[in-house]
């Protein structure tokens, strides 16, 4: 850290910052009135409802400076919030980002990150339309909150499962959480599993995809761990559901670095986090509409499981054997 | 802090605890889909654009533990956002909240800032729709997005301010400086400077009194200073203006303290932050407009200056002399 860089946030001062990143940022007419105000202005689509979420990301409990080079900590940050909207159904539209920034922070970390964000955002046709910046005593802090919109009637939330239904998955699981473990113990780990964990994409075009065939009961995004997080779904639709471990889909990555284990590390596929694919469920008569979605959108879906009528969510080995669960999803305060 | 109060939050866990908070909180039939979900769901009112702002709080830079009482801290945190609607003209309808709680921090604290949250919220019919919860290796964090909605013809901008308007100010200016600066120095302060400073009320009727009524041009919350904030609208609007020192409104209770000083502390008043208050200009045609908007909400509005063609804001005390700024209004990073 030289302290020239230190001094050049100093430099330019708070407001000289929001000038920097409001310079860089595109818009469109969506946008009434963007950063700059007491608050933005904006203007949904005819007949959309608003669909709001947020997160939290501090220094040392989400991320690491030494992990996360700050254009994809950038990317990643605003990707976990848009992966909120797509798992909705949503159309993400706009973003407010607030930074908590220490002394220490270089200036080119702060660009670095913006130019980070800012490209996940024009991905994604999300416009920043504010935010705060502060100082912090104690590391870095971020908070994102994503605005996104879509009709009534397409909206799909967490309640909706139905006994009988297929259980999806898009992509592949597991590979985030085998990147961080290999880096946690030091291994070599390839730039494929390290971009899965440091720069997920979040399956908008899927979601938008499955949601305009209205084949969709109920859609979560796999943030905590499949089971957990199709967990999150049956408790919501008052249902339960098994899980098949053997039609997990896996990266041939995931496959090639499971070669060195003793077995499979289904538990990493289970229960590892920060996937950021989509859980979906959806009646069986609809699987050819999916296999349609799927061809639309580019991504692979998975059936993996069936929604029962009867309570608790449970894995279960190609011989028929239970998964016990080597650990839950990440919770806080534990 | 009791043992007892740390495993409190341990114990019911980051589920327990949205559990906890999820069960406080009134809805109405806005809210599509509240806390629980990937994104919230709500429908803004036919015809209004929707208004958007973000605020963060960090322990140790923008308060204290030591000072902020828990439930007028979920008060404030709050009330600073909705200020920011106020500021636009707009109707507050909706929050987000993310809090990232440090391991010592008793469960009784959340609940009684919570307790504070949800009574501001419920004192301006905005529902608390969603956020994040997490853990945090350095002190207290909060996060409050507010979202409201309005008419586009009645959603007010700092960037419409004309040579000529009147510049007004809603309610007292100075009160939240003098009593941080007299807890700061250790002296005997009033309750009514301290809920000033610690229980702002935003102007949420004076604001929907002026628009309603038609008959701003310009508005921003002084939350740096009527000096600052002013300057805000000056630039924004491509004019400059000045202000009579000897028109600033003061409180009584900001009256009886200067007694105690040489002179009457201006300062306080000019460049103090934090009041909360509404800073407006409107034409000079419609004093008397904003004379009924005063019957009609309640809070005083006084005139205190007149906007200029030419750039710059400065200040002037009765016998015509020029202030010096002591300082500017509060930035980060300096």
């Amino acid at each position: 850290m030289s302290s020239s860089s230190i001094s050049s946030l100093a430099a330019i001062g708070e407001f000289g910052l929001i000038s920097r990143i409001t310079g860089r940022v595109v818009t469109n007419e969506s946008v009434i009135a963007g950063i700059g105000d007491d608050a933005a202005v904006t203007a949904l689509s005819p007949g959309m409802q608003l669909l709001t979420s947020t997160d939290m990301l501090l220094e040392d409990v989400h991320f690491r400076r030494s992990w996360h080079d700050p254009y994809r900590l950038g990317r990643k940050s605003l990707a976990v919030s848009i992966s909120d909207i797509a798992a909705m159904g949503g159309i993400p539209r706009w973003s407010l980002l607030s930074i908590a920034i220490p002394a220490d922070l270089p200036l080119v970390f702060i660009d670095d990150f913006m130019c980070g964000y800012l490209s996940m955002a024009a991905e994604n046709n999300v416009i920043l339309i504010g935010g705060d910046t502060c100082s912090s005593r104690a590391g870095l802090v971020l908070s994102v909150t994503i605005m996104g919109e879509q009709l009534p009637e397409q909206v799909v939330c967490r309640s909706g499962a139905q006994p009988g239904d297929d259980i999806w998955v898009t992509g592949t699981l597991g590979d985030a959480a085998l990147g961080l473990k290999l880096s946690e113990d030091g291994e070599p780990v390839s730039e494929e599993l390290i971009a899965r964990l440091l720069d997920p994409a979040p399956r908008v075009s899927a979601a938008r995809a499955l949601t305009e065939a209205g084949v969709v009961t109920a859609m979560i995004d796999v943030s905590d761990g499949i089971l957990a997080d199709f967990g999150h779904i049956a408790e919501h639709s008052g249902v339960g559901g098994c899980i098949q471990i053997g039609a997990l889909p896996l990266s041939r990555y995931f496959c090639s670095y499971s070669a060195d284990f003793s077995d499979i590390p289904y538990h990493l596929a289970l229960s590892g986090g920060e996937d950021y694919e989509l859980c979906f469920t959806a009646d069986r008569s609809n699987r050819e509409n999916i296999s349609d979605c799927m061809k639309k959108c580019g991504i692979a879906m998975t059936r993996i499981g069936i929604v029962s009528s009867s309570v608790g969510v449970s894995a279960v080995y190609p011989d028929g054997s239970i998964y016990k669960a080597q650990r839950d999803g990440f919770t806080h305060f534990k």
